[in-house]
């Protein structure tokens, strides 16, 4: 074999080519304003640096593997990028505020402004995105999909370097600031191409599941990925004093010794040297690592499970693929 | 006469009152958020306090004298409401962050976090409310504003402290700022009602036409307004360097040593003592606090005109005296 293997979102992407340059077409239109040139310049580097475009191709994706012809379909994933791409422009503002500590430059500012205004422009232009297409229904997942991602950022807010949280409200989080979309985007596709309730179910449940897999899955290669693959540095997150998956099972586990250490680091902030091998060695002591890595490949799991109830097409084997994709680089 | 003169849009509140309570209740119930405790928290101050109330009373006038018999009404005005306290929450972000000259407090920062998510969450929570009508004329004005607003603000942004801004461009921000959401709230009262087109015509145009009076008549009052009657100091607008209507109109005629002046101040913000004195004699010289009111008075006119095409109701004439009464304070 001298075949160089694809990654199965690639695949899924060379399969959609077209419908995805047309999703691109829309996003360049509706991002421009005629009044405002401020706009895509602040928007340029996140909607056309593209990154994987994993949201739009999954309304595609569910669209196409329930025989739908139309055209909807693809307004739809401009959409879900759209808010998408709000959600990132506030999530800066949020996370860079608490970096700097509380003094952040003039220039952050000015930057700040920009992406809480640009955020919302991004925001309503989704809104009027996916009123095009005319079905209400689509338009309930899609608005109801908004409201679950700000409850989740709101919730994660009060949650923060919070040992209290539990894991219960930890998936809560998770479900808004990931799954919500991803599911919203599997829903909408079935339901544009008038799929049946249970193929819209079973598709919406896919979506959700993936996005809690691809969220644990990158709380837990914070604590031990390769930093060469992943672009990022192990541990930022506990730097960060992020309260994510691993660290709420090594608290659940804790003596009173080691809740100290992380009350000490987590929830009041004073690491010190050494800090981090103190923590990865908690990790490790209570299984942390390991449960998580297993909760991932449970929801995984439970992804492709919920393609069952799905018609067999091409397309389907590639959703299954990208399930096994998000936790297979856990291994 | 010993009777009080009552305010017009108090008089219209109380013909309005049942319906108005019940937009209350909708608000109390929608604000709500059963997993982010917070949200209330933070929109409490802002949705109790009520304020007027004018935009979701707006939705409601124009309903009711479409002769709308139904009960959606009562979500678009929530929905207006919503859309108008998310744009608050975000607008604080943007101006508290420049008045303390680029260092906030730890506190200021948690609050902006909280306002920026919480923002982001009413905005669903009235795309979700919007939706609810299933009506897809009044969707599409609703989200269009929304995309004229975010628009808006973002140019206010770029154009703030740019004495280069003209009056069309200053037109184009108060119409985003201002004007969209009162011309969406008509408009979207007259269209649930099924309302015929000129008539849905007439009413989004009395809502732009009397915002931006508003509008004008604010910046006017900030620069000659009684500071008892008013709540506000003179001079504010000047101080924070706001590109507002009477100076706009006061560069265009400035010679070069008075356009020194104002690049010094509110380009640069390089202000001095005695700098606000300078400014208002300059704004007399040139006849910018004139032009202004009249300018107002103009577009109140153009809201009463509006009215015209619309049947005769008794709440049509009280619309003609909210029209007359935001500019009656400038005489």
């Amino acid at each position: 074999m001298d075949q160089v293997a694809t990654k199965p979102h690639d695949a899924l992407a060379a399969h959609l080519a077209d419908e995805m340059a047309a999703v691109n077409e829309v996003i360049r239109e509706r991002m421009a304003s005629r009044h405002a040139p401020r706009i895509p310049e602040v928007t340029a580097h996140l909607v056309e640096a593209g990154g994987k475009r994993l949201r739009p191709m999954l309304v595609l994706a569910a669209a196409r593997l329930c025989g739908y012809e139309g055209r909807h379909h693809v307004s739809l994933a401009a959409t879900v990028e759209f808010i998408h791409t709000a959600t990132l422009l506030h999530d800066d503002v949020v996370d860079e505020s608490a970096q700097r500590r509380g003094r952040p430059t003039a220039n952050l500012l000015w930057d700040n402004k920009s992406s809480v205004l640009v955020g919302d422009y991004l925001f309503a232009r989704a809104f009027q995105l996916m009123v095009e297409p005319g079905n209400l229904r689509v338009l309930s997942i899609l608005s109801d999909a908004s409201a679950t991602i700000a409850e989740g950022e709101v919730l994660q807010l009060s949650a923060a370097q919070d040992l209290r949280t539990s894991e219960d409200v930890y998936l809560q989080i998770v479900r808004g600031k990931t799954a919500a979309l991803f599911a919203a985007a599997t829903e909408a596709g079935a339901e544009i191409a008038g799929a049946e309730p249970e193929v819209v179910e079973a598709l919406r449940d896919y979506g959700d599941a993936l996005g809690i897999a691809f969220q644990m899955a990158d709380d837990l290669l914070d604590y031990e990925g390769d930093a060469g693959a992943t672009g990022k540095n192990i541990g930022d997150d506990f730097r960060e004093r992020k309260l994510t998956l691993p660290v709420i099972k090594a608290v659940a586990a804790a003596d009173a010794e080691e809740r100290a250490f992380w009350v000490r680091c987590i929830e009041k902030g004073r690491q010190e040297e050494g800090d981090l091998a103190q923590a990865l060695g908690l990790l490790a002591r209570h299984g942390a690592l390991d449960a998580t890595r297993e909760a991932a490949f449970g929801w995984s799991a439970t992804a492709k499970a919920a393609l069952a109830k799905v018609p067999a097409h091409p397309v389907r084997d590639m959703l299954a693929e990208i399930a096994d994709y998000v936790v297979a680089r856990l291994r």
